[in-house]
């Protein structure tokens, strides 16, 4: 078989590896399996990023962009099994290729759908509440998020060559801005091939994706302040390229996921024999051998009572015995090779730096059988202790990238959060307990020093996700140690490639800004009702006045006896002027609620379908007998849902004879196209 | 008058200028004012603010550490004179002073209040949705934020001695992590005189606030992944403080923010004039003689439509040739001096470098009058203009700072866009228009330059805040030449000393981690109506169930009958049932809501004092005549808001006879103590 010819893809072309490729080789059998390093015209991939591929993608909506996101998942989701075969040469196995390919894709779905669900069908996102600059309200402040007007620069680790280019495209490609893509060329002819897929498909907008395989050259060099780095990978290398001066001389974001010293801490309710305890077993176990224990949120230092030490250890170790080291295309194999011979040499090395401070109570290479050890970068877990957590140092400062862990003795939560913090910061810490107290506890006590805790018991059960896997919804990365970014996490990852921006001015030029209606911009009332109007028809301002409407007691008193809510401050005069809140008897909320629905609707059929919802009701002045209530209904926000369907939100208030507002909400209705 | 020893504040102690101690000369008249420079022990300082700040600030709950923000606004507010005093010295005149001063007050009660309004009561911060992570809802996920376990360090800039300190330091103390500030040692005798205050106000817990008047030495070097460096001043320093080994080893937090060049741009709707015209004149030589220009907000590069550029510069000369510059003690100067000699120094090499590429059309320091120019920093304000911005390269990257500022012409919007852009970010810039469509196309052409868009009208009128001011409730900050760094913007800027974590877990664990109930958390009812128990009685959780009632068709005709909402989907079976969401005649969502509150309503008096509001109701299914309903209210969570009382919000379930739920809200009570 011939090897692959790992191509870059820049400024539209491939571009074939050249002279002084690299020779790629299986991690399982060392055989040559690809070739790598292309001479690139860098400056002309960043003018290509720039020029055609930001433009075309900031001519897109979030909606758009999302929903090019999900035709690409299910694209790539079909072709699944190519991916997988080419991933037996890394090391993987079928159950590590779910984690990598699987889950990249499942990453490409859950941004199309947060993408649609959670931004606006426009260009402007907008972040947070107005805020109340000014007295009479004619200058207010917003803040807006708009897509940089750069590139971003992915650079991926070796361990998930796909799901590391998926997770970081993603947020990026929503965001509207181009990215070219780095993988490690140890594992990229797979990186490489889920990326031809996706140029395949047709689907994405020439210059948005690029590929760099082999070096990135004076790429770096030439990045300015709209343009962002995002690094997964060792945390000398992010330290290397985060210091480079042209970065810091243009404040270039730099984004970085590094490997760290992740902790699971089996809680002090843990009793062996506990549901907690068996899942805690389980979860170390799998986190050691899962991709070979090359994660970089894989558990490096496991945290157990004292008392239950020895139990944990040959409970592990049990565990550990059974598990098959051999052929990932082997079904029976639990775990296979590491990505590489050099990559098993630097973890070798680093476990002889671990144990000059522990003690190694299983691993032990020479028992491999079945598998050709010297030309196929296998290796045993291996699992260590140490009865001295405090003394010890490199424990908490190396760490060996591969199937190794150490088992460290606690006395209380206090020590046991003590010796988490040694980290000086994690990707993800994880705690097998039950009691609320101590979650709480690990969350004051630690939570600062860790990007994501992760609890698991006997309630989560067989829905918890692992401790092992970032998931697109919530925030991958970590402080200090881990480097001290953050990626994914819903619509904050998508923010990383775009800028807020304060905005203040009018209502008015706010409401122009973000297409939504805000107090105090414009309106304009029509002909027709606005129920009258199809979804395309209506635009933020549009308004309705209706009423007028008397409450009078006898509405209240039949109000309260139709639907029981017999509060006294409805119904006792005496008893209601007690009340620090009351002037005397006032009408129901939703009493006032019903009647501005009975002033405003529009009853016959029409684009109206349904109300479906309501937000932010507040009632800001008792309504007390005889008032005169009327009710203003305005557009305040479209959003697309499908070609049949929209939603309208509309901003209601209610006044009353005085024109002081008594109530004010949005109101959620769908509406037909 | 002898010279102010300029003390630093160290691990508890003052410490005095020692040998070697700088001193420190007046702006307006060169003599000897202050000294500055002691010897500290910074791993001291850092370890007192680590061991003794951080513990007793976390202690405390936002509400708590919010509390002490407003009494410390009160008292220095009370102080205010003798700050105006030291302040002439710097060369601020009054109105200079109220932006330092006073802005610097403001900002803290800004903080006390949003702390109070926007943060719980607790020490665990909850941020955004729960994000469902699998089908039965066990294990869910929510992002929390906690406290830095570290250190703050502020670098302000000489320009704003009180306001630079203060605005850094408010949302720090809200986080509950230590500070220690290191002024500029030019007007450092300001701001230790202000600090002396606050330490003198008895309000602040020990170590929580340090001064460092001189070198901060090796601090910067003893960092780690748990502290803040948040830095203001020039980009050259930015870069070299932030390219330390230490800081990029240890990912430690920087957060820059730097002078860059503003543009101000008068719309191509704004004729001369208009009130957008005149608006702009006025603001842009407040800009430019504000605190002598040396704001890092002041406008830089003055954009005006061609046509419009010669009126621009004739209406601003003849405002710049009637300002005062002088003493500025004196009630008729405008403009008082610069900061000192060197400072004048260096604003008139850099206005040379940019008299290289635009001519100088006002700005003759011979003319300056009744000012001792020799031993005061004054200088004239100086307008440039030139005819080719596009061919200009310093005027868009060299920044003189202080009163200078440069008239570019643009062909049409798009061009006036390019033209702000070649600043390469900024903090600020400004757009004076009347059309929505202008503002629009900024943000999306130049938004994602700038941390601030600026837009001011006739709408806008008395009430616009100025370009050149930060509010609290707005970013601060900006991309690329500007840093890259956001401050305040409310509660966003509390969370750049905070840690974000990825909590997941089940229902009941995050409800103990939050203190709000989440559904699927545990409930429990207890033997009285939760309506009887007082505030302090109630914790989240606590639950009732009420009901069941019928829902009937009668009830529905006669709630049509009675509000007047006679929507065909209540009325109309036949027309119901063509509603691709209604099965048939259904009941009306306020029916709904009304009903629950007849069921659960306790309607004698008691704690509950009113309903004052309802969030996120959705109506999950529809209700058709004849089913029975019933209400599940829990509380999820509890906010005192003085001595009196405090607010509970409700999570409300409405369900059928089938137990599917129909309806589901939050609801809002005023609960006495």
């Amino acid at each position: 078989m011939s090897t692959i010819p790992v191509e870059s893809f820049a400024a539209g072309r491939w571009v074939a590896p050249g002279e002084g490729a690299l020779t790629l080789k299986s991690a399982t059998d060392g055989r040559d399996v690809a070739r790598i390093g292309s001479s690139l015209d860098y400056a002309a991939m960043l003018d290509h990023a720039r020029r055609v591929g930001g433009p075309a993608l900031r001519a897109m909506t979030f909606h758009e962009r999302a929903h090019i996101l999900k035709a690409l998942a299910q694209y790539l989701n079909e072709r699944r099994e190519a991916l997988y075969e080419l991933s037996y040469d890394t090391g993987a196995t079928k159950a590590d290729s779910l984690i990598d390919i699987d889950g990249g894709v499942g990453t490409l779905f859950v941004f199309a759908s947060k993408g649609r669900r959670e931004l606006p069908d426009d260009h402007v996102y907008v972040d947070g509440a107005v805020e109340q600059l000014s007295r009479s309200g004619s200058f207010i402040g917003q803040h807006v998020a708009t897509s940089l007007k750069g590139v971003a620069v992915h650079i991926n680790a070796f361990n998930f060559p796909v799901w590391g280019m998926l997770e970081k495209l993603a947020p990026t490609f929503l965001a509207g801005v181009p990215a070219i893509v780095k993988p490690a060329s140890q594992t990229a002819w797979l990186t490489h091939a889920c990326f031809r897929m996706m140029i395949g498909s047709g689907l994405l907008p020439e210059g948005s994706v690029q590929l760099i395989c082999g070096s990135t050259g004076d790429l770096l060099d030439r990045l300015g302040g709209q343009d962002v780095v995002s690094f997964t990978g060792s945390a000398a290398t992010a330290a290397m390229l985060r210091g480079k001066e042209n970065l810091l001389r243009n404040s270039v974001r730099f984004i970085a996921e590094q490997d760290s010293l992740n902790a699971s801490i089996l809680g002090p309710d843990a009793e062996p024999g506990s549901a907690e305890f068996d899942c805690f077993i389980r979860e170390v176990h799998r986190e050691m051998t899962a991709k070979a224990g090359q994660k970089c949120t894989a558990i490096r230092r496991v945290l157990v009572p004292q008392a239950h030490r020895d139990a944990v250890v040959e409970a592990l170790v049990a565990r550990l015995d059974k598990t098959v080291v051999g052929d990932p295309r082997d079904e029976a194999t639990r775990m296979g090779a590491l990505a590489s011979l050099d990559q098993r040499e630097d973890v070798r090395a680093k476990l002889a730096v671990l144990e000059s401070e522990a003690r190694r109570v299983f691993g032990d290479d020479s028992r491999l059988s079945g598998v050709d050890a010297e030309r196929g970068a296998f290796m045993s877990p291996a699992l260590l202790t140490s009865d001295d957590p405090d003394g010890a140092a490199r424990l908490h400062e190396v760490e060996a990238f591969g199937p190794v862990s150490t088992v460290l003795p606690y006395r209380d939560l206090d020590h046991a959060l003590q010796i988490a913090n040694r980290g000086e910061g994690s990707l993800v810490a994880s705690v097998f307990t039950h009691e609320r107290d101590v979650a709480r506890q690990v969350v004051l006590g630690s939570g600062a020093f860790h990007g994501r805790l992760y609890f698991a018991n006997r309630d989560t059960g067989k829905e918890a996700t692992g401790h092992g896997s970032p998931l697109p919804h919530m925030v991958h990365g970590g402080p200090g140690r881990a480097g001290g970014g953050e990626e994914m996490g819903g619509i904050r990852g998508v923010m990383h490639y775009m800028q807020r921006t304060a905005i203040q001015g009018s209502p008015d030029l706010l409401a122009g800004i973000t297409k939504r209606y805000v107090p105090g911009a414009q309106t304009r009332e029509g002909e027709r009702h606005p129920f009258r109007l199809r979804f395309g028809e209506l635009e933020s301002g549009m308004t309705l006045w209706a009423g007028p409407r008397e409450v009078t007691l006898q509405d209240i008193e039949h109000f309260a006896e139709f639907t029981g809510d017999t509060f006294y401050a409805h119904m006792d005069e005496e008893a209601a002027k007690a009340n620090p809140f009351f002037p005397g008897r006032v009408a129901h909320g939703y009493l006032i609620l019903s009647f501005a629905a009975g002033m405003f609707v529009d009853p016959d059929p029409g684009p109206v379908l349904a109300n479906y919802g309501l937000d932010n009701l507040r009632f800001m002045k008792p309504v007390e007998p005889g008032a005169e209530l009327k009710v203003r209904l305005t557009v305040k926000q479209k959003t697309r849902r499908n070609d049949d369907y929209g939603e309208v939100r509309w901003d209601v208030g209610v006044y009353d004879e005085t024109d002081a507002q008594v109530a004010g909400y949005e109101l959620l209705t769908m509406n037909a196209m």
